[in-house]
């Protein structure tokens, strides 16, 4: 069985305590679980092994992973900054598939719809479990369970706290580089695939076993500024082409055009204005949505009318933020991934657009991270609760479709902030619980919907301060009554309430279990 | 007693099999020794320990150093990038003193003269030893027998090689920071004690349980571009000053105005050429010595004379260096510190003058390291025997003056040449036997002397290209003939041979003991 042992963990959820045939731990609460142990420790390697010319680079991606022994039950990892345009990741498999290798463990920082073929090894026995963000297609194929072992779902945080403290080992991580030398240093900012930065797979070319660059674009050693170590790395492989560019990164970045959407940003904006939230020295994320970015030119704009200068904004990075950077409100750019071609560009050319690690910005098993020091962050979700306790993965219907990116990570933000609509498609986003708990509503400040603005009642200091808005407020409870007003009162969803039929595990920052997602029935 | 089991290695030194209570691998030859297991695995963290806001500010050292725990028995380790100006480095000692902890063990980077005042907490039992090149007073005061414990020196490989391994277990690193911002990101660039570069701190960073971060200049959160990363850091306390500027670096390095000195470096730089070692695309590491950066010139005048460039100079940077960098004769300075103003300057305007840890140019166990990789090397000698075998820590008198520093990471280059006087007030160079064993024959290449060059005969490649030259190309056998009739046979050293009476081992680049230090006799 995939779960076993179910118990139900302190935000009152049945989860279980063996994933896969490993024991996981419930989750115990906010600020609960504490980690013992050390950190993994990959095995000690020597020179003696490689070349002392530094020359790594061997014929084919096959043969270098039969090199670092590709083997059944070994775990791949891969990155998504290529994005929609990655065309490394499914070719792992193919040479998998090729090789009889069965039961493999596919660790991605992100799944995109272009990974959809992998279904087939799904299905075929090649791959066992995702464990990764997934959406769309493979998200879909999960959900009805058609994947022989259990998802596991972990933030991009959650990710490098499971790697760095063995919770997961990688036996082999292909790290696609826009640019690399033969030694395997690599960066992500040069390059025909060039997609900016390489961040996602730092923890993996730390921990994992073996490690493969896949370029097509080698240049002779050594390739700098370096974002990826080839002191770490095992192997080069040149191919044709590693990514298409006009997927890996859109060529613009785009706001929202619906007056729905633009009310939203407007109201956030108003908000963080009113409320003190934005002012001089501010660390802001306010992501790529087309709300968020939306939001983001309205914080442009007061930035620049009161003469502030943000101190920092979070990436992934997009040509709005760049204008910020490069118009002088904001200080730096702490980038994780690029999202446009002017994000590339920047990454390149401006020495405070900074390439940062996921370890530095989200491991929650670090001696702090920035999501606590940043002042404002936008988020999403599918569905929140009257408890404010929020789902980003699942739909209404059950239906697993996307993964938690950095959402768990930047809910510890000073102050979080959930643009969302009432309702999409008459399906009510305000919900009496939330399908799948991804997030508890302790750390959920403020939701602003298009029927008014709610704020967490446990921050008392807010409402003080917005005393006498003309903004709308409202209580969780008015949006509610509001939302079952317009939608009526939705079918139960076609979800299996049975343990056996569990299809994947939802991880908490900490890498204790939050909830689990459940078959959705044909 | 600190030394035990004595064994005979493989080049036939008498060596120890248990120092300072623990086991060592006597030396095995070269490329013998394989590691086994996994690399050393600090304690997993938590955010949940530190704080919300960012703010790892305490009040001062001494409290730091007590939430750290600081307690009998420890290991401190420090950095060498302030070098003579270094104000950190003897407060810690002067309070652990006051604190009456004792027998810690000090694992710098490098010593420096401003250290001597560590040798009364050598004396009073507050240190047990140090595990790391020293030199100077300290070396001296290691020599007659001062030491409580045995002494270990390590090349800078050496030294993240055996953190990383896990053979020595850092306690508290305590990293003097130029600029830092509370969260304990930290930078050499800037700041009124900058030192360019913070690399040699890297690995203590990943590795310590407890790290303190010392600035006399915090600025606000985000310190960037980062050098260390908050996310290792534990504390950070602010001081008037963690250095004397004009000790940090030297305001120009200058080459040798000695007529003898210029004539080596003249025939070093004419056999590179000759020999075509030097060509388009080179990779050369010339050290920082009068000497050395004498050779650098010539360099610079042949590449530019030649239409070529230098793919890359390896640092310690100097303004030569950086003169060649921005005269377009070469790509990339690699660079690991920075040794005088220029430099510093360079590393932060220059993207192409990198920042480089010493866990990339110089770990031995790692997936390869750039030693290899690079095609000239420069180095001196106090001592080299008639096998070609060389010595840099002792002199002829048994004195232990100097650390290794990269010296046995750099005979691993492609070319591995030493420019050295057949004697040093009438005390020989050449010997029968080096006093002390640092490096194998096999790696060393070339010897340039004021009386002739000598090839290694292993090199029969550079002995066919050298053919026919007009350099005064002589044998081992010859100079060490000349160098006897010349300072005729010197006294026998008043040097211990009994095994108690070891006062230092000497590791080699892969963690064995490839020679020891026996006391002075006063």
């Amino acid at each position: 069985m995939k779960c076993e042992n179910f118990v139900v963990n302190a935000i009152g959820r049945r989860v279980p305590t063996i994933v896969n045939g490993e024991p996981v731990i419930p989750f115990k609460g906010l600020r609960q679980h504490r980690p013992t142990g050390r950190k993994y420790a990959p095995p000690i390697p020597t020179c003696i092994d490689y070349p002392d010319d530094g020359n790594k680079v061997v014929g084919s991606l096959a043969e270098a992973l039969k090199r670092c022994g590709l083997k059944d039950g070994m775990t791949i990892s891969t990155h998504h900054h290529l994005r929609d345009g990655d065309l490394v990741s499914n070719t792992i498999f193919d040479i998998a598939h090729e090789m009889g290798v069965k039961d493999l463990v596919w660790m991605p920082t992100a799944a995109f719809p272009c990974n959809e073929p992998l279904t087939k090894y799904l299905e075929d026995g090649t791959i066992n479990r995702i464990e990764g963000s997934m959406n769309g297609p493979l998200g879909k194929f999960t959900s009805y369970g058609g994947m022989k072992g259990c998802a596991v779902l972990r933030s991009h945080g959650g990710r490098v706290q499971a790697i760095q403290d063995g919770e997961v080992k990688i036996d082999i991580a292909v790290i696609a580089a826009p640019t690399a030398d033969p030694f395997g240093n690599a960066t992500g900012t040069e390059g025909p695939s060039a997609c900016g930065i390489l961040g996602y797979s730092l923890i993996d070319m730390l921990y994992a076993d073996k490690v493969i660059v896949v370029t097509d674009n080698l240049v002779p050693f050594p390739c700098m500024p370096f974002q990826i170590q080839g002191n770490f790395v095992d192997y080069v492989v040149v191919v044709d082409k590693i990514g298409i560019p006009e997927k890996i990164v859109s060529g613009t970045t785009q706001v929202t055009k619906s007056p729905d959407r633009l009310l939203l940003a407007e109201w956030t904006a108003q908000f963080c204005a009113e409320a003190g939230l934005l002012h001089d020295g501010v660390g802001i994320q306010t992501g790529a949505g087309g709300t968020s970015l939306s939001v983001g030119l309205h914080f442009h704009e007061q930035l620049k009318a009161n003469g502030w200068k943000a101190r920092f904004g979070f990436g992934g990075s997009t040509q709005y933020l760049v204008k910020m950077l490069e118009d002088g409100v904001m200080d730096y750019i702490l980038d994780g991934q690029a999202f446009d071609l002017e994000a590339v560009r920047s990454v390149r050319e401006n020495t405070n657009h900074i390439d940062l690690s996921v370890f530095q910005s989200y491991n929650y098993h670090s001696k702090g991270n920035y999501t606590s020091l940043t002042d404002i962050v936008i988020l999403g979700a599918t569905e929140i609760d009257t408890k404010f306790n929020g789902n980003v993965v699942t739909h209404s219907d059950g239906l697993l479709l996307h993964g938690i990116g950095g959402w768990q990570n930047c809910l510890h933000s000073k102050c979080t902030i959930l643009p969302v609509p009432l309702f999409r498609d008459r399906i009510p986003v305000i919900v009496d619980n939330v399908t799948t708990f991804c997030g508890p509503g302790e750390l959920i400040d403020v939701i602003v919907t298009e029927r008014g603005i709610v704020i967490n009642p446990l921050r008392t200091d807010l409402i003080d301060k917005m005393r006498g808005t003309s903004l709308p407020l409202v209580t969780i409870e008015d949006l509610k009554a509001e939302v079952d007003a317009i939608c009526g009162k939705p079918d139960k969803a076609p979800i299996s309430d049975k343990d056996e039929d569990t299809v994947a595990i939802i991880k908490w920052v900490d890498g204790t279990v939050i909830d689990c997602v459940r078959k959705v029935l044909e």
